[in-house]
């Protein structure tokens, strides 16, 4: 069995990315630019944002995050998307989700210009990523097709099931996984809620991809002997063995399951650094297009 | 065995499109105005191009062709649409394709208002059907979600396996069949050309949507007693029989799969009839969105 390791993968790719920056700064080329807008004091988007912030000082590009109050308005909000998409000095920039209640993310998402929107969470870059053409991935859809790349994964032919159908991971690599490019042209099936007869369907998977959401929701007898076996889930459970009071879990039963996986990512260290590594990799991107490099 | 009966069912469609045509009309609100451009003389371009102008007529819209030559340059295709999204007396119009090779198709359709975009093929709406938000939804997968609606059949928790993955029919379809709605909350399996053991997976299929644009393609073997057969193919087949010299066939062996379907679409008279009925509910669509009605 091998873990497939996130971290070390994200490493290579953050060398590489660090490499072309260097370059930039060596060509007298403005470094590439990520900003961050934290609406509110949720605690794991401040844990998140910390995290891509130090991520892009790591491969030398510059961050900034726009710390915005709890009680901003749509409207506030909106005229802070329309300042970044008119910021030359800005070449790609997130809005972290959750927003506020009061506050309608899908108009957020829908006011980002999509050649600065890195998360590819708008319309025009879901619809090209779905139609195959160049566009800003999805982060953590993304991260799996590198990781799955770095460890030359065979997935032509292959049955791929995708476990949880979010706009974010389930549905976009579902897509990827069937479009006719490698990593990609596997069967793919996307199973939810709704799926009967689920640990069939999954234990027929050579390839099995989890975002449901749901603490070692994955047992055992779900996977196939041999299957390749990707964690999405994060999730923080009580646990009185370390000093943090908690230990992380993924959505696989991860002791159980690495008995009869051929590849399987760990939680934490497998998809989580990847899909930063991707952020950064759409902002070199962004930076790339915006000065026609 | 039950034919699912698209040229009823699109009647049905379209009775209720004339209704609300002509209330505007009574109105006196202009009646919903579909523009096609047509370059070059390809036959089966004039005769779909031709149908969707009867098919506006016959529920009271107005229908315009342009008729471009095969010589027009890629630049003055997109003055037309230029001047289509500019023309407030336009409220949708579709570029027939394929266009001549000479022309990027993918600018020319990136170019359209997506306001105006009734063949929904513009990545914002794709983008917008993927997330699952209100757009203007391909014509044919969504004439496949109407019929379905219309015959009442059972989708949440079914197997539902699309058979192609072209970005005008099979991975939409394949989309829309995975959301949570109805119909919709379908486990969806997409096969395509890279697919092992296709015979297998589509014999455990409830719904078998086949769009691979091969005559006659699936046999019986290949469908599971009782489930619920959609059939895109058109094809002309040569033919002594008939007067016309061909007959129509899909790409369903429909002789053979008809005695072990439940629920089966016949070509001609399936699919074919809904496509044309979703582009007329797109158009009326466009024009109450544009009319605030």
């Amino acid at each position: 069995m091998i873990v497939l390791d996130g971290k070390k993968t994200s490493q290579k790719l953050r060398t590489e990315i660090a490499k072309e920056v260097a370059e930039m700064i060596d060509n007298e080329i403005r470094p590439p630019h990520l900003v961050a807008i934290l609406v509110g004091d949720d605690g794991a988007s401040q844990t998140y944002v910390n995290a891509k912030e130090k991520a892009c000082q790591s491969v030398g590009m510059t961050s900034s995050v726009y710390r915005l109050s709890s009680k901003t308005s749509e409207k506030e909000l909106l005229a802070a998307v329309d300042f970044l998409n008119n910021d030359p000095d800005v070449d790609g920039f997130i809005v972290q989700l959750p927003l506020p209640k009061h506050i309608n993310e899908q108009n957020v998402i829908e006011r980002i210009d999509p050649a600065k929107d890195v998360d590819g969470f708008h319309p025009v870059n879901v619809g090209k990523m779905a139609l195959g053409l160049d566009c800003f991935l999805p982060a953590t859809p993304n991260g799996i097709i590198e990781i799955l790349k770095h460890y030359q994964i065979e997935t032509e032919g292959k049955h791929c099931v995708v476990l949880g159908r979010s706009n974010i991971v389930g549905s976009p690599i579902s897509i990827m996984m069937s479009q006719k490019k490698y990593p990609g042209n596997a069967t793919v099936t996307l199973c939810h809620s709704k799926t009967q007869n689920l640990a069939e369907i999954t234990a027929s998977a050579d390839i099995l991809i989890v975002a449901i959401g749901s603490p070692e929701f994955v047992k055992e007898n779900m996977v196939k002997e041999g299957a390749v076996v990707i964690d999405v889930g994060i999730h923080r459970i009580a646990s009185t063995t370390t000093e943090s009071g908690f230990i992380l879990k993924g959505d696989v039963d991860f002791a159980a399951v690495s008995t009869k996986a051929s590849h399987i990512t760990p939680v934490p260290g497998g998809v989580g650094p990847m899909t930063i590594a991707s952020l950064l990799s759409n902002t070199l991107k962004a930076a790339k297009i915006s000065r026609s490099i």
